[in-house]
């Protein structure tokens, strides 16, 4: 046990034994304090046989404790009017509590009594079985997440990467106890866990508290798991889905397989290049299909990273008699950025934005808490926030061109959700996105 | 133009001539301000034709000014990376921009000549009119905003109170641009309007952009107008509305007639109960309903407030075979509440989360500036932070019951949106709720 030294960043970081990983980071001015218990699993790492356990474990976790009962649990955040949630994504999955700086030993405790101690009763399977198949039920009403989870489907195929985290109604209605047990069992770990807490808080304080919440746990012998690095095989090649919904909009979303977290420095450039196409207000896909055209109320592009490979793509909403045209419009966006780069003036506005969002999005114990818990278990490491200040002032108005051409030629997939009974029912330009 | 001494709420306010009030609040330890143009105009004000018309010219002042395209607004707020927006109530309309501190000057000069001297031009109102009706369509495929609006309308009937801030499909495709320019220049009076700044800022020097941004429109014999009184004089009894969707999960929300924002001090035991009865994780709701019986994901209560009426209504969005079993369950919980009151425990825990939720809600510019601004508008004066605690602790569990027992005797409206093609296929415990 000891803390290690890092550049200076305010955040500190201690080894416990066993490998667990303490980070914290003093936010100053704020009486609140944010706890988080990152694990490295995510639905990724499920066998397609039990698609959707890690983030049924995720609410598994908060039904009992061999000392709490799930009233036990609420009562107690709720009577400090804390917060306590927790969310599973593809590579990880985070617990944890925001509450007045006084009760972090409570947060602490509380977080730290569902993760490792949360028992899977299989009466609870039962009754949260259900919990997530209303989960599920409320995606499908929600047509912008429907063609989120079905566009990654559309672009990595049945790799697990491609599958939704939450699972499907059936791989949730065979899910057994044993399995779910099994998997909490092996999966986690303290060496496989970051402990990320910011706020008013004090570093060694704060590890002790969590040494004493983990004692029991902590096997001297074991060492922090590496980063998650992953080596993406696809198993097929980018393509469309549908989903045939009664909606008064029509919503698509295509786009193509970008970059892993730890392919170098490209994900600057990228921010740079996805601000500049649908990042903001004076975005061209902003302008060009709502400002001008009034075509769509939400229009937009993003980026997922993961260890290995990642997505840039685009959504839209739009009334259905104009999909065909919106799909074309966006289309022509994307095709004349990839030919004609970026300007001067376009990558100077996208990296002021990208500097103020940074800044601005850093002020609560809750951002600091998941940007240092992210960064400790993706990259084992911590950049200061002018650091990387430095490194968007750094992207030039080429890389992002080089960029925008490289990764656009690659093949799109995309996934619409609206009224179409049948593929041939979904406008020309497209089913031409994935085809041409 | 004067400073006005205020009690001690950290809150400066200034009248300057015309009767435009600014209000400003330093929080310490941020980087960033947060400036809101708020007027004191909403859907409630619009006559019938023109239902919508608050929102709409929300939109639509956005899209010109005499010296700026909406394109030049977007990139002037985009290269600082800050944050520009609006939202139109009921009773009220915000313009706000985001930005750090040292972008203060360009965000109250970018908001105020928005809001002051935005055109309406006829083309910008046919392309704007698009993405209102795309905007009324995503409402339309969100059951739980749709639900939201059509009990509103349920519980209101067609007082103004009751119809969608959106407007609807036909009014919105007959609005004209005479209509909307008349709107603006009728309504966003000075006197109407409170500035509200909070974040690292000085009162004086905020004072003297916001003076100099409206200079012109002063008119130094007006005072600030009367916060709304309003009063209430329903046109029908609360009744049940439903709409046939093609949906995975059924909705429903139902709920009371409540309190109006100047009817004494019954806001803060009304909190509680809401707390109690679906404001958390240990609230009755959602024990009964998800954790024990798993039968929804997302339930719980809210209160709505307006100056002379409000809101108490709880939803649910469930499968819809168990819509009816779940209609019995949760008014099962509110008529045992309203019979035998809340416990003693479940107060103190519901002060507990009041309090906690008050100081982690407050701990951003943008959350304080919401709070001053809205006070100034709606009350005319500010309450510090540690009365409004004081006010939470003063609440008792006899008050909280006999509010329960008055309220829940009301009758109820309800909405539902699921698929229902009539009436009589709704399960006859949601009918019920209205019939009986």
């Amino acid at each position: 046990m000891g803390e290690i030294p890092m550049t200076d960043t305010g955040v500190r970081r201690t080894v416990l034994p066993g490998g667990l990983r303490v980070v914290t980071e003093h936010v100053p001015g704020v009486r609140s304090a944010s706890v988080g218990v990152w694990v490295g699993v995510g639905s990724r790492d499920e066998g397609p046989t039990v698609a959707g356990a890690a983030h049924f474990l995720e609410h598994l976790l908060f039904k009992a404790t061999p000392t709490r009962s799930a009233l036990d649990i609420a009562q107690a955040m709720d009577a400090v009017g804390g917060e306590l949630n927790a969310f599973t994504a593809k590579e990880q999955t985070c617990y944890y509590a925001h509450v007045i700086d006084d009760d972090l030993p409570l947060a602490v405790e509380l977080v730290s009594d569902v993760v490792l101690n949360g028992l899977c009763r299989a009466s609870d399977v039962d009754v949260e079985r259900q919990v997530v198949l209303e989960e599920i039920a409320m995606r499908d009403d929600d047509p912008e997440d429907l063609v989120g989870d079905a566009f990654l489907s559309a672009l990595f195929g049945d790799h697990p990467i491609g599958r939704p985290v939450i699972g499907s109604t059936d791989s949730i209605e065979a899910m057994r106890a044993t399995q779910l047990r099994g998997f909490h069992l092996r999966r986690y770990r303290p060496d496989r866990m970051v402990v990320a807490v910011a706020g008013n808080v004090e570093h060694d304080h704060t590890v002790e508290l969590v040494h004493r919440a983990f004692a029991d746990r902590l096997d001297p012998a074991a060492a922090p798991m590496p980063r998650r690095e992953g080596r993406f095989r696809p198993h097929s090649a980018p393509d469309l889905q549908w989903i045939n919904r009664d909606s008064e909009q029509a919503h698509l979303a295509f786009g193509v397989r970008a970059f892993g977290r730890h392919e170098g420095e490209q994900r600057w450039p990228l921010s740079v290049l996805n601000t500049v196409v649908g990042g903001g207000l004076s975005s061209r896909l902003f302008q060009r299909v709502r400002e001008e055209r009034g075509l769509a109320y939400s229009v937009y592009s993003s980026v997922d990273t993961f260890a290995d490979t990642g997505a840039f793509s685009v959504y839209i909403g739009c009334q259905p008699e104009n999909l065909g045209e919106v799909a074309s419009l966006t289309r022509g966006v994307l095709e004349e950025v990839a030919a004609d780069g970026i300007t001067d003036a376009e990558c100077a506005r996208a990296k002021g934005a990208l500097r103020g969002g940074l800044v601005l999005g850093l002020e609560d114990s809750a951002s600091r808490m998941n940007r240092i818990g992210r960064s400790e278990l993706s990259y084992g490491n911590h950049r200061s926030v002018s650091e990387t200040l430095a490194r968007i002032d750094a992207v030039t108005t080429q890389e992002v061109s080089a960029i925008a051409a490289t990764l656009l030629a690659r093949p799109f997939a995309a996934s619409v959700a609206g009224p179409y009974r049948r593929a041939r029912e979904l406008p020309a330009p497209v089913r031409r996105l994935v085809d041409s």
